[in-house]
């Protein structure tokens, strides 16, 4: 009985209350501490001892605008310098060398707090996201804050056939009609079904655009574009945090088709950056925040699927861009810790994480592998068609003046997702639950439509548990309502996806491929029964016997619409595996994933979130994509042919007046630095955010710096005329190891250089002499003129 | 009851022996095929158009000479050069277009054969080793090939109780001395026992050491540095594979204190080499080869543990060095395969890939984290302990005459343990029979000595199932015997691990864990049951129910002595999860094994794979070290400060007999090539083995080469006296895009771009001028020298 399972899930409510309240405390905490260092998302001012340990290190050198790319290697260095630093300081006293252990375990905290705050988020998420999802339908009388199934759970008057039914729970129709049955009360349970999801669509939309607007989408694609090392201020902040679990709640509850497991890894990433703050070792350095961020966004999909080594692969495999062995076991432990914080909130009162989590019992065979290729094709196709409609649909939102009612476009689809979804059972109810439905297999407990079967017995419309058995009329109406429901769900999902509110792309392409599956899977079953002397059923499926399982189809089904859309591969099947805890599912699904992600690669080898990142323009330099071409560093690199001569600094014979002006005529985000204009021999680069830091600086702290005062970059000050005004050091901003490639490199290797270092920018020199520089943009440009798309669409450095 | 089982087990014989008569075909078709075309192992002569597309490849360029490193770029754009040619000529014809299906999928091909075979060949060393382990005690009448436990299925004569006790399963005693009983049984039986040990061990070493010298050892050090990018010919070939299986058998059924577990790994590696080369994309490239043996470690683990998911992470983790996301889904896929056809062979008569699995019924209490994470303590000293000594017999083998008389130390070991062993039965036993048994839960049809519980009804020595209970006698002298077992297996295992016969250690380690495990469980028990009224069994343990579960001690404890050994950790817990499948249990064991590695780490940070891979001198880059110090490139390249000049090659000013006088004079791999020795400004990098090719070469094929040939690398040749003989022109062996950096780059960014690239050596510039060369080797040798250790341990280029 599902009581006292209910009952301890309210015990463990006040479990869930604690931790939410030291989670908002903590957030608090985490984000005064970073205002009060001036933080907003950048790193701050230790380095550039790396350059120069002699010198003082200026007060915002080695920080990044907002929307450019981070130099990991420059990040790292960074970091290890701090740590040699703590080291060789934590003798010196016993708060050194607290400190130091502080530093040591600040790692392993974060993550711990990463993981508690993203499961007590999750688990508040699913509460009241099914609470506000029944409210469309009605109301609990005895308790308001009871949801229908934990309404009629206190009921002692109905029977287990009739357990949604009880007295407590009122319809809307009921509430205000007083009466359950008639057109008049069906009138009045739509209409307030319609109310009820328009208003949610208005706040959750408003919400966004006033406060958040970072917290629309799913939130994937940004967040990959951040792991990769691109600076989006605010888009991990508090506001976004606050806003979107609000938000997800709302459009979850709102009907649209949209699922929220995307979301919540959007939401554990902002918990993982807004911890980050509490631990200088992350705060100040975006590198090692990128560590914290890849573990909670596999404490994300721990939480969103309960699949724990599932969401650490899906980190490694979907999300991260770079991923440290160290960065796998802490991820793996911020997605235990945070299935464990779930799963004792208990949100589905099934000690489960999941609502779908099912056990089947029979196994299958291997002519079953047909039916299961066929779903992996019908998968692929969904996805390949769904990313070009998708894709063509937010283009053109983005490119016309429609794209500028946000709040209108929402509550149209909305309305029209409501509207539509009233009439038939499986697309008025959660999605989730549908994908439960569809998932189970049928029992003699199971009272689901579905599960409508003739027995054999006596023909009567029980279903006898363990064999298969004609479909009654049940299962046929059933079938039409699915296949209805399947066009609803393909053509709202496509226009839902990109609304601007917060909207996952999991659940829908699930319940896509789970209504198929199923429609496959009672067919497969229908012809074995039928036909069961045909040689393929002969030979395996016993009369009598259970041979065929539809909900395995359903479930195979899901994993092939996921896998086409997302074109994600071992992370999909274990998430899946998680599901089900029986290792001979495998196959199937590893099949159909297969499948599915051949068919879809054939039409286009984007998934969903990189046609995302793409319309975006970000810079984001996949790392599974290959780069095929044969062209050279010389080809790619600025200067082109007939552009003008690339901006250089010399080391040692320009005025602070020259060097202004090359900075406010150029617009580069870098300049390389030479011994001399003669011979372009290579020094090193100084970046422009640096060099007007540096003067600035110096400006106002130095005397006697003027306009034509002398910069130099190297160590000693050149000899100068007698009345020269004093010369002004550059050397502490110049980076002397800067990556040089040769004019004749292959562009094959300047792309891995720039993929497994995550440079910024390269420069390229022709037998010791420099000639041009290749930074992160020339090589995304290069890439999409060599696949005929149009170059200028990336946009950021 | 296990009949059908077992039957079904021999119906599956059949495709056993059927896949493996398969394998062997493939096997040899394979070898022969490599041998047809020339190879042994490295890579063959695509390449170099890579250099230079317009000259025709000279053979033998682009490949590597035995116990060298690879340059992982170049061989990666051979791949895509190899990928662009298919590609381009796939449209001209039939063939063509069959031949490039062929390469698309000749990737999945080669793992799908890699899981087959891993699996067959694993399937037949379990059964042949379970016999020969049962040929020690005695022999089954009825059939001579039946080990005792299938002997005694067939048997209808004894009860459940008596099952391992049957007619036709004689013991030696009985078959000579024709009784059962007494002490002259026993002595014979002793004396059959270390007979037959002897005779086993014997054979292994001898056919190891006549055959296959590399089939010795767990062969994972070595694995790992393979995959890092070294050649080791003959490695991974097909006779260390022959005598690899059969001697891992012997050495298995001889009692020594090793397990199967690792050499699995080197035979599905084996099986991965051999396959790769009926696929040119693999055979022809040592990069890509290296893919297919990542997949073929994560089957191999696969197997050995029944751990799919397990092994694909132990690949990732422990073994691999480059792991590239493609190379993840296959390998998973590999390893699906391989637990397949391991399942469906079914050796153990339980339909489980492994011995050990168990399924645990009752949760574990927050309370005895305390005893886990004591166990995680005793796991990491063990493992710290291990590490220190093992490393030490090892060296004093390498190092004194005693390394001399491999048969002899092997028959001495053996000798010892058998002796020692065969008094007490749980050292007596299979180890891995051992670990089921102390991993199992006792229940009511337990009739281990480790069962025996007084009832708390009558006081008899039945064990109550589902509640705690007092211990009877027989627990307490298996605690003793445990004990002693315990001390056994630690002196034992140092000694055993680095024999000159096939020796894992995860079987050992995880025995001794699960000894330590199984006793601390018991005492746990014990302390509940006698105070049950402490604070902390009174919140927890009911009385009379069941608490304490001490199989889940042992199961904790075997991962945390084989995390304190290997420091593995993710995958650790993967593949022990998969053994249990109840996500609950992840946290005891996640708990153990941080601890265990936390403390092993700080008695030294090297697990036991990395020290004897730095015993012997590989030269291998651990991508886990961090490298902290400060040193700049300009402290670690040479020439050092009183070294004479670098060696160099000008770009077009050198006479042939220069350029060998230089080459025959100096030990490099590799020369600079400079413009001029005026201005040391670097075009390009040439590398030893290939110029002396391509002068052979040139010498054969190309007349009016003489020794005052000129010698140019430049696109045209030089301006020569009109009496010169026909200059030799060497473009096309020039890698004219060589890796540099500058001289102030801190080695940190060297050691990283080494790592990440797989670079086998760097150039060093200052402001664009040559200064030295830093290699492989160079790094490693620094890294060597500030860690206080011998550079010259560093053997290999």
């Amino acid at each position: 009985s599902p009581k006292p399972i209910y009952r301890s899930s309210f015990t463990h409510f006040s479990v869930c209350v604690c931790v939410c309240v030291c989670v908002c405390v903590c957030v608090c905490l985490g984000s005064n501490y970073a205002m009060s260092n001036g933080g907003g998302g950048a790193g701050a001012s230790i380095s550039t001892h790396l350059l120069d340990l002699l010198e003082e290190p200026i007060p915002g050198v080695g920080t990044y605008d907002d929307f450019h790319t981070i130099d990991w290697v420059r990040e790292k260095c960074k970091d290890r310098e701090r740590h040699r630093k703590i080291n060789s300081k934590k003798k010196e006293s016993a708060w050194e060398f607290t400190k130091s252990l502080y530093d040591a375990w600040s790692g392993w905290l974060v993550v711990t707090l990463t993981g508690l705050a993203s499961g007590a988020l999750a688990g508040v998420i699913d509460i009241v996201a099914d609470w506000l999802n029944d409210l469309k339908e009605g109301v609990c009388l005895s308790a308001m804050w009871f949801n229908h199934e934990q309404c009629c759970w206190d009921s002692n008057e109905t029977t287990f056939a009739e357990r949604d039914k009880c007295p407590q729970w009122k319809t809307w129709a009921e509430l205000i009609l007083g009466q359950a049955e008639g057109p008049g009360s069906y009138i009045m349970n739509y209409f307030m079904f319609t109310f009820w999801a328009l208003s949610f669509a208005f706040l959750a939309v408003s919400l966004v655009k006033v406060f958040a607007p970072y917290a629309c989408g799913s939130g994937i694609p940004e967040i990959k574009t951040i792991l990769s090392g691109f600076i989006i201020r605010g888009y991990l902040g508090k506001w976004t945090l606050m806003i979107k679990t609000i938000t997800l709640v709302l459009a979850v509850a709102s009907g649209l088709s949209l699922g929220k497991e995307g979301p919540l890894v959007h939401v554990a990433c902002c918990c993982g950056n807004i911890f980050s703050y509490l631990f200088p070792k992350y705060s100040k350095n975006e590198a090692k925040k990128r560590e914290v961020l890849s573990a909670a966004s596999a404490a994300g999909v721990s939480v969103a699927f309960g699949a724990p080594i599932g969401g650490v692969l899906f980190s490694l495999e979907e999300v991260s861009y770079y991923f440290p062995l160290k960065t796998l076991w802490r991820s793996f432990f911020a997605a235990l810790v945070a299935a464990f914080v779930l799963r004792s909130i208990n949100p589905f009162g099934n000690s489960r994480l999941v609502l779908f989590y099912v056990e089947y019992h029979t196994p299958w065979y291997l002519f079953e592998l047909f039916p299961f290729i066929l779903l992996g094709v019908f998968g692929g196709l969904w996805g390949a068609f769904f990313i070009r409609a998708n894709i063509a649909w937010c283009r053109r939102r983005k490119s016309t003046r429609f794209g500028k009612y946000p709040v209108l476009e929402v509550i149209t689809v909305a309305a029209i997702t409501a509207i539509v979804a009233f009439p038939n059972p499986y697309t008025r109810q959660n999605t989730s639950e549908l994908i439960k439905e569809l998932f189970t297999d049928c029992g003699p407990l199971e009272s689901s439509q579905l599960c409508q079967y003739r027995s054999q017995m006596n023909g009567s419309q029980a279903y006898p548990a363990g064999s298969d058995a004609a479909a009654a009329p049940g299962v046929y109406s059933a079938m039409w309502q699915l296949s209805l429901a399947l066009v609803f769900k393909i053509i709202m999902t496509i226009f839902t996806f990109g609304l601007k509110v917060p909207s996952g792309l999991f659940i829908p392409s699930m319940a896509i491929g789970a209504i198929a599956g199923r429609i496959v899977g009672i067919a497969v079953e229908q012809l074995a029964y039928y036909h069961h002397d045909w040689f393929l059923f002969r030979e395996w499926c016993e009369v009598g016997a259970d041979c065929i399982t539809p909900g395995l189809y359903a479930m195979v089904g899901a994993a092939a619409c996921l896998g086409g859309v997302t074109r994600m591969t071992v992370s999909l099947v274990v998430i899946v595996f998680e599901l089900t805890g029986g290792l001979e599912y495998i196959v199937p699904l590893m099949a159909a994933v297969m499948t599915s992600k051949w068919v879809g690669d054939a039409f286009g080898r984007e998934g969903i979130y990189e046609a995302h990142i793409r319309l975006n323009g970000y810079p984001f330099l996949d790392a599974k994509e290959e780069f095929t071409h044969t062209t050279l560093a010389r080809e790619v690199m600025r200067p082109r042919r007939n552009d003008p001569p690339l901006a250089v600094l010399t080391q040692d014979d320009m005025t602070l007046a020259e060097l202004q002006n090359i900075i406010s005529q150029t617009s580069c985000n870098g300049f390389p630095v030479i011994v001399s204009k003669e011979s372009q021999r290579l020094v090193g680069f100084a970046l422009r955010r640096d060099i007007t830091i540096a003067i600035e600086n110096a400006r106002r702290k130095q005397e006697g710096i003027m306009l034509n005062s002398w910069v130099y970059f190297t160590q000693h000050a050149p000899t100068l005329p007698a009345d020269s005004p004093r010369p002004l050091k550059l050397r502490s901003i110049l980076d002397m190891s800067p990556f040089t490639v040769t004019d004749h490199t292959p562009m094959e290797i300047v792309v891995d250089i720039f993929r497994k270092l995550g440079l910024r920018q390269c420069l390229v020199t022709h037998n010791g002499r420099l000639l041009g520089i290749i930074t992160k943009k020339d090589i995304l440009r290069h890439m999409a003129q060599m696949a005929n798309q149009d170059p200028e669409s990336i946009m950021f450095n």
